[in-house]
Parts: structure tokens; sequence; C-alpha cells
């Protein structure tokens, strides 16, 4: 369901990029990630994938230290710095802040951390970039529907690139292409990222239809990045050094 | 769907393990995976996630060597063999070796491999073990429906448990614990996969169930296993040591 509460997942934007057409592609860097001292999970009654045995709001406070956040004063939890949501204006009518789509938003993907790069489509002149949504720590999945929120500076450059690239949002990490897809389902969501994923590896190796198929299915790790969002999104992780990528 | 081809899938057993009691757990550890020389790989129209774009059966044969399988004689593709098919004598009605569900079976989970132990519950005086569907190479999802699929010898040993575990199969790696779950449709999964994190969480390090739910939500990753078999499979992997688990 689509959350109808003003400044639900709010977000630092837009920011016009000079340059940046429609039909083009953004791609961002994310260079660092400076989080705030403490980080915020909560629990919420019929709230995300176990909503329905929260009998009451609860918020646990989690204090960040320079590479890990104690959770309950117990847990020593090694940090996972990511940007949950990053994106452009959408090509059609608007969307809130906190739905994932091809114009990026609310992806929830642990991917998108230090020394990534994001590559967007771009829907609208000067692509109109935000951001939002930081995490200090959060697993694939997303289940109660928040990680550690935080605060943050984020620090990022942007260029516009000429090579062709899926019309949904691409992750490049030091050792992965990320493929990110959302849809209804999570089915959906996986079909639709294999099927941007075959056309991708089809393109920069050459291969057949099938021959793709059958290397995604032994090297690309289809994997849940969140559950709880309107849509469900999917990636593929792709990683580069053995298919020389 | 469920197949109907006699001899689909098949897996070697079953194993009568001396002293498998109804309601007990077994512990199956997998000591050795050992190869045979090659691997097998195939597309089929109509089948697995994009099965509509496959116009014929289709198959690739790869060269298995020491740490490495060569597809197309040009990707150079790191190992992860792995177990597909391991489990026991279901609870109520026959089942087909290419299903997943609470007695394991096709779980076509990546973890299960060298070095993993899987716990599985008893269903059945002797539990009446069995295992098949080894790869040498298999990504999250499967999402063509193989993986290389190859012969192999598996070495490994059992061990009855008494500390309680979850009536679904478990997996205890080096680094986590993965709860894996089967269902209709992947959230199904998820969720009850969560659900049964939660509680072993709960179980484990007596926390109350909003603490174990964010705590799940902040480490546990719900990855995919496979979205090809007649029921779609999930796990969730637990980090070890920050947990102290």
């Amino acid at each position: 369901p689509q959350f109808e509460v003003p400044g639900f997942n709010p977000a630092t934007g837009p920011i016009a990029v000079h340059g940046a057409a429609v039909g083009g592609t953004l791609c961002v860097e994310i260079h660092e990630i400076a989080l705030a001292s403490h980080g915020v999970t909560t629990v919420s009654p019929g709230f995300a994938l176990l909503g329905d045995r929260v009998s009451a709001p609860a918020t646990r406070i989690a204090v960040c230290e320079r590479d890990h956040v104690w959770f309950l004063d117990r847990f020593r939890l090694p940090l996972r710095k990511m940007v949950g949501v990053i994106g452009v204006a959408p090509a059609g009518e608007q969307v809130g802040c906190d739905s994932p789509g091809p114009h990026g938003g609310n992806l929830d993907t642990v991917d998108i951390a230090e020394g990534s790069r994001v590559y967007l489509p771009v829907f609208t002149e000067g692509a109109l970039l935000y951001l939002g949504d930081v995490h200090a720590v959060m697993a694939d999945g997303e289940i109660c529907g928040t990680g550690s929120e935080t605060q943050a500076t984020v620090t990022l450059s942007t260029q516009l690139v000429d090579e062709e690239f899926p019309r949904s949002p691409v992750i490049e990490t030091e050792d992965a292409w990320c493929i990110v897809r959302s849809a209804v389902t999570a089915i959906e969501a996986a079909r639709d990222a294999a099927a941007t994923a075959v056309d991708f590896l089809r393109s920069r190796l050459s291969l057949s239809f099938d021959d793709a198929y059958m290397l995604l299915s032994l090297v690309g790790d289809h994997r849940i990045s969140q559950l709880v969002n309107p849509l469900m999104t999917v990636r593929v992780r792709i990683p580069r050094r053995p298919l020389g990528l």
C-alpha cells in the first residue's frame, strides 16, 4: 500500500544536473557516507513483513561508532552504510519517496554504498536527482520496514555517460554489476531483473539469448533488496571479474 | 507446476539412520563434494523464469577443473560446489524429488556446501535421508532451471541432536545460520522464513518478539535460494559472530 503520510521517507533534492537530457543516463558515484551518532529502528502494528504480530509501536535507538553500531547495548553489528533512497524524477506521474521504480527511488539496496556508482535513466531535463533514507546497517529484505535509520552527509559526484544502459537502475560495485528491478510481486521483479540482465550480458558480451540465460543462471545471484515498500525490489548481482566486465 | 516425469531430479537413498525417531532432528554434515569432470546446463521452452523466450531445448557442457569450470570455453567461473537436493521422508503424502518443503528436498540453496551442517526434522522412523542434484556452480535463483549439473561423490556424516530446532531445514555454515522455507510465492516463503528466524533468535538469545524482529531486519539477509521449483525457496542468513551464535 502507498503511504499517504506527508513527509514519509523524506529525501534531499531535487538537484538539477547540468546537461542531463531525456533518454540519457546519469551516473552518481557515492564517495562517502558520514553517519550521525545514532540510528533508529522501529516496528509498527500492521506494517511490513510480520506487522500482524506487533501489538504496539516500538523504537530502539542504536549508537553508531566508527565501524559498528550497538543494538540493545548488547550486539556489536558491523556497519553496512547504505543509501536507501536515490532516484531521479520519474517518467510519468509523480511517485512518493517511499516507492521504487525505473527512476530509482526507495530501492533499499545494500549495494548502494560507499564506492558504488548508480546509473539512472534520465526522464526529465536536468534529471532532478534526490537521495535520503540512509541506513547504518540493514539486511536484505528490510523485513521490519526499517534498518538503522540515520541522518548522514553523503558526498557524491555525477557524470553523464554515453554507453548504453538499461532504462532502470544499475549499480556498479568493485566486484559486481547489479541490475535492479521493482514490481508488485517478488517473482515479477526477479523475472524483470533476469530479463534485463540477460539483455545486459548479451550486449556487453555478444552472447546468444540461450547462452546469456544459462550464464546468468550460473553466476547471477538474484537477491531480495526489500519486501516492504509499495513495490518489491530484486537485484541480480553479476560478478565482474570472471566475465571480464 | 509439479513435474510428472518419472526419474526427474533423481536422488541417492533413502538411507535409514539408526536411532532417528519421529520428532527429533537429524544433523547431516557435508565433508566433501568430489565432482565429475563435466557439468551440464540446459534451457527448455516454457521452463523456468524466462522459458517463454527459449525457442528450442539447448545444452551446454562445461569442463570442471580443480577450482573452476569453463563455460563456453570462454568464462572461467570459480566453483561453487553445492548439493541441490537433500532431505528426509516427508510427514504426509509422498512428494517428488523436485519439490522443496519442511522435509528439505529440492532446496537448491548454495549454502549447502562443503563444511555445512544441514539440520532436518525427522518425520519417519530412521529419517530416510536422500540427496542428489549436485551443482559445480549455481547462482541464487537458479533462474534457467539448472546450474552446472554434475555427478558427484559426497562424503557426509550424520548425528542426532538434542537441541531444539525449527521443524524445517536449517543450515549451519562457518559464519551463518540459514533458516530455509519454501512456499507457493516468494513473499510467503520470506514471511515464513522471517517468522521462523525470529522464533530462532528469541529462543537462542532470550529476546522479545519486537527486539528479535528488529535485529533480524538489521542483520538477517533474506535471500532467494531458487524460483524454479514447484515451491519457491527463501533463506534467511543470520551472521553468527556478531550475535554470539
